[in-house]
């Protein structure tokens, strides 16, 4: 049986100036597309299409997806990828295409592998990152939120008295064990595009005023990247094989009704288990996403946590599908 | 310079029947004498004086505290002891002398040690002991609470839906980098008796109602163990050389206020960073603890984490004490 790791690696780069204000042309967006091409390249994987709006610009790439705006580079790869690859050069890229000279903040983090076995350095394990990561930046703070010898989840970031200030949230679910039924969606069997996919799933209602840029790969799997109003995202990435069936649902979006939006996701994947993972600051509207309202039907989570991490409070809950 | 590590392991074991109700004779205190020093044996440690009351039977050890009630083996011992050797026979001896056939759950615990590199087998690291544990009850949950890559306390407990249910909670307090002059106190040069000490620093105030068994090493260090009214403890262990300072209050007694129980403490060592772990199931008055009474007077803490395990909620929190 084929195995291929859906687990992402995801990494949020923030800029800044650190004696003046930022200006229109202190620009992410202004690294050119070869730079970009060859980051890329060392971290073996390419990009497949583009689609920008004003405040963003979102490219689906070969594993995962890479979202830049203004002042924040996230990137996000899965398989055997080698992701921190791309910290230095994407530092050095923004500090000279862009005129940064600071960085205000990084955020790293995934999900325990399923094969960590199979993963190149410097993901071989989470010590060896942290350690790769130390080097680059210095200080840091490492965490494993859930079970060691269980779901986990790490985060890597660094270590500074506040962060980012403006309202920021982070909304992550990733799902595993999901219904072969709706997994076979994602095939070019059952779709024969990738518009096809989005709405036999039902992705396009997530949210319906989204501008879409979808990939279906041959012969299974399917990305999304989504430019929502306001310069947010969203982005799913499906590894659909039975055996290592794997969904991820990522945005920015900020919402009143985060237990709707996550019920909604959970009406099409239908997993069997996920671990969702929230982050919001504290001029964030994710502030009154209540304990209680992590409380969602049909499922039952066996851990929760909440954690303080600067100015950012980061929700971590495991859970399964109650049996019927 | 003299290095002790005084960061102690923690171990609780709670006992039941699994067909029937207990009964008066099923009660760990039956455990023989010599069985108990046996044991100590394969930690490397020993008794050192004994109190009891209707409750509850406290020992003194040349390495930190055993205590033992009707159901509950609560052993804690520091420097390169080895701990988990006496697991699996503190149950043999259990199931043997008194009647249990069940063990209602287990918590061991422990803070990142400040020289991992001088224990021995099988507490060289974190994921030695929970291949340890997991090879005695084969099912357990595993955590990290703190930062990987800092201060950090790990815990591991049984995996099951519910744990005791009777009222339960614990409080403890590591605390680093005491007041010198505090620590002098627990030196053979200062104080002429443990008594002495026990008064000079104040520890006898913390609960003017208990029964107080404490030790004066020689030519430094000082524990004391504490027989609180309806068989609750505290205990308190001081490692004083400046180069390695280290105390550790833990206590089981249930207090409508614990943010005073706590500045109660900390005006007694004067730390300079201190960890707080609080454990509280669902049917304990520690549920009134509530987030906003952790911000103590005079620390500020940089990590604040909360997380559920089965029925208790487990509270870890990093504190550094304010610049002056």
């Amino acid at each position: 049986m084929e195995f291929f790791e859906g687990t992402e690696k995801l990494l949020e780069i923030w800029f800044t100036k650190s004696e003046s204000k930022c200006t229109a042309d202190n620009d992410l967006r202004k690294i050119p597309r070869d730079v970009l091409d060859y980051i890329l390249d060392l971290v073996n994987c390419k990009i497949l299409s583009s689609t920008r709006t004003r405040e963003l610009d979102s490219y689906v790439l070969s594993e995962s997806s890479l979202f830049i705006n203004k002042q924040r580079l996230l990137i996000k790869t899965c398989g055997t990828t080698t992701l921190l690859n791309s910290v230095r050069p994407f530092i050095e890229a923004a500090f000279k295409f862009c005129g940064f000279d600071e960085i205000e903040d990084v955020f790293y983090s995934r999900k325990r592998f399923m094969k960590p076995e199979l993963q190149k350095y410097p993901h071989n394990s989470f010590e060896e990152e942290i350690d790769y990561l130390q080097e680059l930046f210095g200080g840091g703070a490492a965490y494993a939120l859930g079970r060691l010898n269980g779901e986990c989840w790490y985060l890597y970031t660094l270590n500074k008295p506040v962060s980012i200030d403006a309202p920021d949230q982070t909304l992550e679910l990733i799902m595993t064990k999901l219904d072969p039924e709706v997994m076979k969606i994602f095939t070019k069997e059952v779709s024969s595009s990738a518009e096809e996919a989005t709405q036999k799933s039902g992705i396009d209602k997530i949210f319906p005023n989204a501008l879409l840029d979808a990939y279906l790969f041959d012969p299974c799997g399917y990305s999304v990247n989504a430019i929502l109003p306001k310069g947010h995202y969203f982005t799913i990435h499906i590894t659909p094989e039975e055996s290592c069936s794997y969904v991820s649902f990522e945005t920015d979006a900020p919402t009143t009704d985060y237990p709707e939006l996550i019920q909604k996701v959970l009406d099409i994947f239908k997993p069997g288990q996920f671990v969702l993972t929230f982050f919001a600051n504290d001029d964030s509207i994710g502030r009154y996403f209540t304990k209680k309202q992590y409380k969602l039907k049909g499922f039952d989570y066996d851990t929760f946590q909440e954690t303080n991490v600067k100015n950012y409070n980061v929700t971590y809950a495991h859970y399964t599908k109650k049996p019927i």
